[in-house]
């Protein structure tokens, strides 16, 4: 009889910042048992897709393997680790396990979503254990920038793993849990295969500072304050949104929730406890009734979203809350990277208002819910593990978080890609296989693989447009109509010379006069012929070739 | 008589970074004659423009005013100061007045552009004073990331203007001059009426480092490298190219130049006397013979440019330089805003070869041109304007540089827009008109305005693609052939449902139908009826309306 083995695949996260999706196998090779861990999106504002709202992981792999997933674990709340899962759902119709504040909060979005179908979530207390088949798992408490993330200690007949999901350390958290070292050690005594971890901010030396700091610093911005506060950060910062509230009722002000998102947040989090104590907020509508000394608005859109609550207080376009000469916003936040510049737009209408912006550059305002180098040596220390493997970053990031996993004597570091099938034990952890992986794009309401050419062609429309043309032939291939032509994204021309419209028309006549008379009776033919000279009639004057439709109809 | 004025307006640069365009006036507000100073653009990628390469001012004030113009002076070569020239100049045609390198990088440029038109240049040397009419321009030197950057001087019968361009403090740059303090200090003493300044900085407290400290990073990181080394930055940064070449001289390598950009800036610096004592450089094609540890590729690409030289080399389609494990890639550089994914992808590309990727992130291995705080502050003193104007920032630098000014005494501080006519004397500063400007895009060979809906269109084709209907009808409204349809970028649908242009299809078939017969033979109600109902269906399934081109024949 074959061997049991353990395999660990990532169907996303590993080599991106997003799209968090792993599977862990258990099986004899011809047949495996699956463990999902998370069901993420990205962002594909940070990719520039036309017309893309989100990216998800192909899941093809795990349509074919449905009947043999036992459950989907997700870690915590973010949208890039549980944000695919009321589209990706539906095709798998898999248990799923998350703890209570996860729960609701998934449960809270899914509610708001227009026709998305009801997904049972089984509810697991913190540091809860539950068995799935040949996985045993247990909930470790792990501080990050939400409430109730876990790192998964995953034991197995073959050995242990410890996935990390997003952490890091915070001895001083404003809510929730501390990382829990003290379990992370326990395990490590009794021997860890493989850690598979976080890479995010392998990058950055040190050692994050505290929740608690933050705090002080936007009590102080907050009391300094002359006129009116406006603060934004993650919607699902809790921990944040704690801080903002303290350092407003300190400064005799009333906290006003502006932005849908932020709401479904509070409510959740009071429905949880986790702002049990903190004064009652107020609705944006209330925020025109206080005066500018008595007032903090907790705002949406700290990456800049244009529909976010203070992209529009930045327009001038908010219907409740207007900023002004005196008054101070305080981005609680960082840019995610390829959102700068939309931040940066944001910042810079609210200062062309007169307002003073603070941000992270210059005081204590954010730190990442990420570790840095110091953070993850402690961790190394604390799981020793035999195997480490680099997930959830970039190529730069893994290859860095690889490195000091190196130095600091793991045996054996992995990096590997989405869709790489390691087999963890036994003998040493290696790349066995490739499975079929991949990324799925939101288009409205579809989804559509990143492979087909719908994005493509509209990459192609935004570049330089699109011609359509409309001939009608005889059946003796006469011209019976005058041509019809339209153009979209084409630019006119110069003043003095011919519009644009008149090049097109006058290519199509001479491409088709300039077709032999037999080959005029061919739609075909003469749809190819028009087509050619209307792009390079428009090519010599833009250097540039829209897309053309031709028509010819015959009647 | 009316009294002579000066007026200032910026056409450019001044709530944006890029495109800086300056103007000043003298005459008695009925007819003025005009110094232009700078030409430049800005870089579309920055603002999600599809399609569109380069963002330049919209100068048709200007060109109204076209017999008044007595020059433009360019203060130095960066594209955001002269690249709006050679598309512009021809519709001016105005004395042009720049430094030897300048002009001839100019010129360089000029004739690397297929058909751009002869553009003549007058050299004037550095520290140069010259007069024209009502304007005596003196030339000074100052320290920037291009050689031969000049504020200027510009002495009128009504008031002296210093219009510092983009400068910094460097006292040890490797090439080209240091900021002439003495000479702005000398100014000062005579009496400024106004001072127009760089902003881009005035959010960084201190001072820059000087060009030395990096070069002596750039030596021994060089020197330190275990195998081949490419080093990228701002091609026309001749300080950082003559760092490079020390560094490849002092750990005996050879410099071999990838990029156009690059040996095209190369090729100027020699003739002009910047490379001066610098050893020869190679090409390209003769990378691959040289062994490992004695090349160093000089590169193009630090901004994550798609077709320059790094971005290839991280993609390995270079068909010249490849680089993997154990070679060492410096961006010497730093993103632009905008930039970052793009920067983000060449690196992930790199260190997923294998290779090491140093930036200015861990190392002095860049220094920004422009002046931070304490460097504001020393120009202020040196030139003690009785008026300060913040340019050449977004709002938020504008802003800050305007606080610092005021703090250190400036009696009047101006916030100005772009388009706004400032008259500096006599009298107090103040607003006293608008004059148009604006936005052109320049858009394969043509220049179309900002406002024109091509680029807004082609936004929309991005997001939802097109759809082309053609329909031919009787001159009684019976329809005489079969519609004919298709799409482009509008996604097919789940495979269970019909495809898109099914439901296109059965769109256009009904409601045709559905229309009363007499409107049948209404081209346009035809046209109307079909054009509502294809983008009704499509969004019913897709929850996006796609463009529609309907196009009716009447046969």
């Amino acid at each position: 009889m074959a061997q049991t083995e353990l395999v660990f695949a990532a169907l996303g996260g590993i080599g991106e910042i997003g799209m968090n999706l792993s599977i862990y196998g258990v099986g004899d090779g011809r047949r495996r048992q699956w463990l999902m861990v998370d069901c993420g999106v990205s962002f594909a504002a940070e990719e520039h897709l036309p017309g893309i709202d989100l990216i998800m992981p192909d899941i093809r792999y795990l349509i074919e393997e449905r009947k043999n997933i036992l459950g989907l674990v997700l870690t915590h709340g973010h949208e890039d680790h549980m944000g695919a899962l009321i589209d990706l759902w539906p095709r798998l119709n898999v248990p799923i396990y998350a703890t209570p504040f996860t729960a609701a909060l998934f449960e809270a979005k899914r509610a708001a979503e227009p026709g998305a179908p009801r997904i049972p979530v089984n509810v697991v207390p913190l540091r809860g254990k539950f068995g799935l088949g040949p996985f045993a798992i247990e909930l470790i408490s792990v501080a990050h920038s939400i409430p109730e993330s876990n790192a998964l200690a995953i034991r197995t007949p073959v050995g242990t793993v410890v996935h990390t999901g997003d952490w890091k350390i915070d001895p001083t958290p404003l809510v929730g849990s501390v990382t829990d070292a003290a379990r992370l050690s326990a395990l490590g005594e009794q021997g860890v295969l493989a850690l598979i971890g976080d890479s995010t901010n392998a990058i950055r030396d040190g050692r994050s500072p505290s929740e608690a700091d933050v705090a002080k610093t936007l009590a102080e911005l907050v009391r300094s304050a002359p006129a009116r506060v406006a603060v934004t950060t993650f919607a699902s910062h809790v921990d944040r949104i704690r801080a903002v509230a303290d350092a407003a009722r300190a400064a005799d002000r009333e906290v006003v929730v502006v932005g849908r998102a932020m709401e479904r947040v509070v409510q959740v989090a009071r429905e949880t406890g986790y702002l049990d104590g903190v004064q009652d907020f107020r609705s944006a509508e209330s925020y025109g009734y206080l005066p500018p000394d008595k007032v903090l608005a907790l705002c949406t859109g700290s990456q800049g979203e244009p529909r976010a609550a203070l992209s529009r207080i930045a327009e001038d376009e908010h219907p409740d809350v207007t900023l002004g000469r005196g008054d101070r916003v305080i981005f609680s936040s960082r840019a995610i990277p390829g959102n700068e510049k939309a931040v940066d737009r944001v910042i810079n209408g609210l200062v062309a208002q007169g307002v003073e912006v603070i941000t992270d550059r210059t005081h204590l305002v954010h730190v990442s819910g990420h570790p840095r180098r110091g953070e993850l040596l402690d961790m190394i220390g604390w799981v020793r593990p035999k195997v480490l493997i680099p997930a959830h970053g970039e190529p730069l990031h893994l290859s860095e978080h690889a490195e000091l996993a190196r130095r600091a004597g793991v045996p054996q570091v992995l990096l590997c890609r989405n869709g790489d099938l390691v087999r963890l034990a036994p003998g040493k952890a290696e790349i066995i296989d490739e499975i079929p992986a991949g990324r799925l794009y939101k288009d409205g309401t579809l989804l559509v693989n990143a492979e087909a050419r719908t994005v493509a062609a509209r990459r192609r429309l935004s570049f330089a447009g699109v011609v359509s043309v409309a001939l009608a032939l005889s059946d003796r291939g006469v011209l019976v109509a005058d041509p019809e032509i339209e153009l979209t994204g084409v630019p006119e021309t110069d003043v003095a010379s011919a519009a644009m419209i008149e090049i097109a028309r006058q290519s199509v006549e001479e491409a088709f006069q300039s077709l032999p008379k037999p080959r005029r009776r061919d739609p075909d033919s003469v749809a190819e012929a028009v087509q050619r000279a209307v792009r390079s009639a428009i090519a010599e004057r833009w250097n540039k070739k829209p897309i053309c439709h031709v028509h010819v109809l015959v009647v």
